[in-house]
């Protein structure tokens, strides 16, 4: 069975540009974001999404992490929920899919493949 | 046995203000920062050091990965060698006996309690 792949949203976060949206109540644009991607998630898809409070990218907010055992974990960020939660769901699933965790560049959905804010080496034992 | 921690770091960067350590010629920052935490860890330490091609922040270099087993990760950036060394070592010693990763704000070394990149959340099973 491949290693459980988890997509961990911010819901802290506020757009990076709050004009994008126009979000000007208190939802945060992050959970906003959460919420989008757990409605219009495929029952199939073999990604479990979880709600993380800050990760340590607030600037370029909104912010995900991908990540699972043996393989590469990623952050992304400049994401707006309205714009981004299709490509989301479709690079969570790419990433699922991937030996290690790197989507090559033309497999990542154009949406979002230039948001990655940085990768993080799998863990070995 | 704690798990093991490893610092990552990212050979092929280039410092992100390349007016901080003048360094015109060829080799690249991220490889003088490797050396630099190479030469300097006390042989006492539980941080293995390791050298790793991009870590995808190319434009926050040099730039620096920690993780551990069952940790948060922390990505860091805008890494100076010469500046930097030091308190990088000290950062990679209390992440190392963290228990979660999570080195506190004012237990974190000065020089680099504000070069987080991003996080992310430990890989459960």
């Amino acid at each position: 069975m491949p290693a459980k792949t988890r997509l961990h949203v911010c819901i802290t976060c506020r757009t990076s540009d709050s004009t994008v949206n126009g979000n000007q109540n208190d939802a945060r644009d992050g959970k906003i974001l959460l919420d989008a991607l757990v409605k219009n998630q495929k029952s199939s898809a073999d990604v479990e999404i979880v709600p993380v409070e800050c990760l340590s990218n607030c600037k370029s907010g909104c912010s995900l992490a991908l990540n699972a055992a043996g393989k590469w974990g990623y952050v992304y960020g400049h994401l707006n929920p309205d714009v981004h939660h299709e490509d989301i769901l479709k690079l969570a699933t790419a990433y699922a899919q991937s030996d290690d965790g790197i989507v090559p560049w033309r497999e990542r959905p154009e949406g979002v493949r230039r948001n990655v804010i940085a990768r993080i080496p799998p863990i070995r034992s």
